[in-house]
């Protein structure tokens, strides 16, 4: 049962948006597919989820027409879920702010600037709020030693533009 | 057992803050103590939820230093909590752009410049993002008829400031 069906009484936009997205892992595989993500394993071994879990999750996204397969059946984000990108990174800055001792553990830029985006997503070399594509992802100060070694956590060790095929 | 425990294996900062705020209804109860809601029990009649959950969230929020008590017991959001608007408002924002049919269940306008913040939290005049107690809610559009009864959400159907007292 999904958790949305709680919220059923509040008429808030929030509660709306939760009701899709708001499950345990959901906005972590979100992420991975803004990051690049297109297979079913590479989901699971990066995060390392059960594959009954995962699969449902999935299954939820396709029907909320977050998610849509390629002709190959890979996995990719609709407009819809592309447009979950600003809360997707409000929630991972609020965890660099707070979550955090030797920086941010992750850098966006927006590339035709080569700026680093500021805390709210925008751009300070031209003020906007860059697209998914428009933005390269690398490791921060705060990332650490490398804690996991499945393909992607490999990759994402290197800059990275996101929705490029991972 | 809290929900964070699983993500446990994930580097990300994203998956810091859904350890602390990912669980069932917190982020509600976030949006409505940055609403100004300040009492339990006025939480659990707006939110409809079982009083021990509601408890239990808030022991979690209080923990993490999200929440305190001021002296007359009333429930408050610390600097941390407040932080959080940006990843509420791109929550919500996610909502009304893709889950409602008559324009925008509720409106936020910077007081100073008297503009609605666009999708992103920033002022169309001044180009700011507000702090929440710069920003007043109303009812939008897209709200439709009363639903609800509770005094929380009669109050909000007239315009307020955020994080005034509910």
């Amino acid at each position: 049962m999904p958790l949305g069906s709680d919220y059923a009484g509040q008429s808030c936009s929030m509660a709306r948006t939760l009701e899709i997205v708001g499950e345990r892992w959901t906005l972590l595989i979100v992420r991975d597919l803004l990051f690049g993500v297109r297979r079913f394993t590479d989901l699971q071994r990066h995060l390392d989820i059960p594959k009954a879990v995962l699969a449902a999750r999935l299954a939820t996204l396709e029907e909320q027409g977050i998610v849509e397969r390629t002709p190959q059946r890979e996995l990719v984000l609709t407009g819809r879920g592309r447009d979950l990108w600003p809360a997707v990174h409000a929630l991972m800055q609020w965890g660099e702010q707070h979550c955090t001792e030797h920086g941010p553990r992750r850098v966006f830029l927006h590339v035709a600037c080569g700026q680093a985006l500021d805390a709210s997503g925008a751009c300070p070399g031209c003020g906007r709020e860059p697209q998914p594509h428009e933005i390269e992802t690398r490791p921060g100060p705060g990332a650490g030693p490398p804690r996991r070694e499945d393909p992607i956590s490999v990759t994402l060790r290197e800059p990275h533009r996101l929705l490029q095929p991972l």
